[in-house]
């Protein structure tokens, strides 16, 4: 057999052993003649691929199922205690990580308030190393493989895993996240942007009928990450998504980007809080639920600012729903009503094509979860 | 043989068509032997399909070029004779018929000044459709063959060719215009929203190398067809690019959409020349020429309105560039420096992704071609 024969049989083989891991992440459970009829592969190349797969630790079987007829099959799931993927999370006011097992579900995640507009990058690069460390390592006490990470973070990042800018972190230019991250945790990692990650995690994790929206995040910097058919759309730069920069106001106050009366300087934290006259999100909350006039006008001003930037944002890619993620998950029933409101006034084509507001199934972790679930789905693709 | 063999055949061989009519509209004037190459088809199948895209009318052959080597061979062409391509364009104030030829040349156009605003749409329809039977009778005369007809209107189309709103043309609500320009011309007629007519035209007949863009046309109404990897981007539910009711400013003066402050009020043709205090466009352009401050200031405010505008779809779509298409088009020399330095303030992403701001390769009469454009890539891709 010549060694271009040998090269293509592992090629054959690679690609089946990727079909058959798809067919059960798509459908945990099923067993090898589950798999056969899902794949149309034979039930005997199914059982070596299965055995590559459960030596390769990225499948776990489960103990037999009494079928109605026949033979018990073994239910076959994604394995739980394998290979990891290690988020890491870099926004303004706060630094994240967590790993998520093959399954998608969390296996360790912390969370840190860090003020990265006063301190250095090498400062705040120095503790979110350190807070990647610690969860990675515990999410291995418990067996877990980490085996790749990828990093958000607050601004935007070129192809080459570089922050290029951030304008809420001034300081925050040309850094270089993908090589530091990979020098100080020897795996490989990828960068991208956490709107772009938030939205990800709402596809992957959120309801399965979710193909078509636009995912607003929240926090010190507002931005959105837009999915269409289920496929995140980064515009022809890789940049596209930076709702929190569209002006509401051209007449309005400066912005940390340079020019003035963007969204974020009418609905970002910092307004907010300062319209309300408070300091932080959880007492903005609880003011408005007490019913604090100058809290619920704060809330419904950013709220119909939101329903103009967002109206535009409908008016140029026609998109069916928006869901409030990050901050604005947890301030939705104050939100919704304004934005609505501006949507069905501003938007071309309400009539014939209404648009869904709701708050996003995940809140401020979306874009953790989503930088962990890149490393798992690029290892459930891999095969 | 079998029956299914035969139509498995003539399956094979519509493609074969299709295929070889493709390679002679990318390339025009290459041979029989030189379409092999492209094609990867024997000289024999060529030299069938040849024959029977000739006899078709779909190919012309034009007389021998000597080669400097061997036979010489005849170049073929789409044939500029054959199948032709009618389109309509109904917008507020004209409309506009012209039939183009299976390479892409105007065989016949005329434009009427028509004011739908004040007629009612059974009068604009049969004036439309009255010009459409000139422009194609004398297309006719010449030889050709009208096969199919493309309507193009300001205002949102649904998929059944229903125009449901035109905000500038507030009486033209639920007008069926596929099937009244079907009924009037006895030919199948499809309708599509004009700005996403003039990016397909921008995209079909203007510069090869363009595809990635966002065309703004300004006429009483304002509009942008975003084309990505040269395929028009049309949203979710096909009403992408409604850049005319974009918010400008949310306090601002009442849109025929019936919200406040769009582009529209503030770029669009009727505002420009109000804000100028004359009447038309040609003594917009006789009196900014002639340094009239008036006239140079409402083309700045525009250019400024059309920037913050545009500005708002690079931050969410990252898009390399921008046509300005229609009358903006005849007033790029007014308007390109306001917009350029709008993008230059706003968009998040302009220090590592650049925007290029440039007049169109096409006027006003980008729509109307954009139509019949559809119809001859339709017969091109049919085969």
């Amino acid at each position: 057999v010549s060694p271009a024969v040998i090269a293509s049989q592992r090629t054959v083989r690679q690609h089946n052993r990727a079909l058959v891991l798809a067919a059960v992440a798509d459908a945990p459970r099923r067993s090898r003649a589950q798999l056969a009829l899902a794949t149309g592969l034979t039930r005997a190349t199914i059982s070596a691929l299965v055995d590559d797969l459960l030596d390769a630790g990225l499948l776990a079987e489960l103990s037999p199922d009494r079928g109605l007829r026949g033979r018990p099959g073994s239910p076959l799931v994604l394995n739980g205690n394998g290979p990891a993927g290690l988020g890491v999370e870099i926004n303004v006011d706060y630094i994240s990580a967590c790993v998520l097992d093959l399954t998608g579900a969390v296996r360790g995640s912390r969370t840190e308030v860090v003020d990265n507009r006063r301190g250095t990058p090498a400062v705040g690069l120095r503790r979110a190393i350190a807070l990647a460390r610690q969860v990675r390592a515990q999410a291995e006490a418990d067996g877990l493989a980490v085996v790749a990470a990828s990093v958000g973070v607050a601004g935007l990042v070129d192809a080459d895993g570089v922050l290029r800018r951030a304008p809420n972190l001034p300081r925050w230019r040309a850094v270089d996240l993908a090589g530091t991250f990979s020098d100080a945790l020897e795996l490989a990692v990828s960068v991208d942007n956490e709107a772009n990650l938030a939205a990800l995690a709402q596809l992957w994790f959120g309801p399965a009928s979710l193909r078509d929206f636009a995912l607003v995040s929240g926090e010190i910097g507002v931005g959105a990450g837009v999915v269409l058919d289920g496929r995140l759309y980064r515009g022809v730069r890789g940049h596209a998504g930076e709702l929190g920069h569209v002006v509401v106001d051209p007449d309005g106050p400066p912005s940390g980007c340079g020019a003035n009366g963007c969204l974020e300087q009418f609905a970002g934290q910092e307004a907010l809080l300062r319209n309300a006259g408070i300091a932080g999100g959880d007492e903005l909350i609880r003011r408005a639920r007490a019913g604090d006039e100058r809290a619920l006008t704060a809330l419904s001003d950013a709220g119909r600012a939101l329903g103009i930037a967002i109206a535009g944002l409908i008016n140029v890619m026609d998109l069916p729903a928006v869901l409030l993620g990050g901050l604005y998950a947890r301030l939705g029933q104050w939100l919704i009503e304004p934005i609505r409101a501006e949507l069905g006034r501003r938007v071309a084509s309400r009539e014939w094509a209404p648009v869904e507001v709701r708050v996003a199934h995940l809140g401020s972790d979306a874009a953790v979860r989503g930088a962990a679930g890149t490393v798992i789905k690029a290892v459930i693709a891999a095969g």
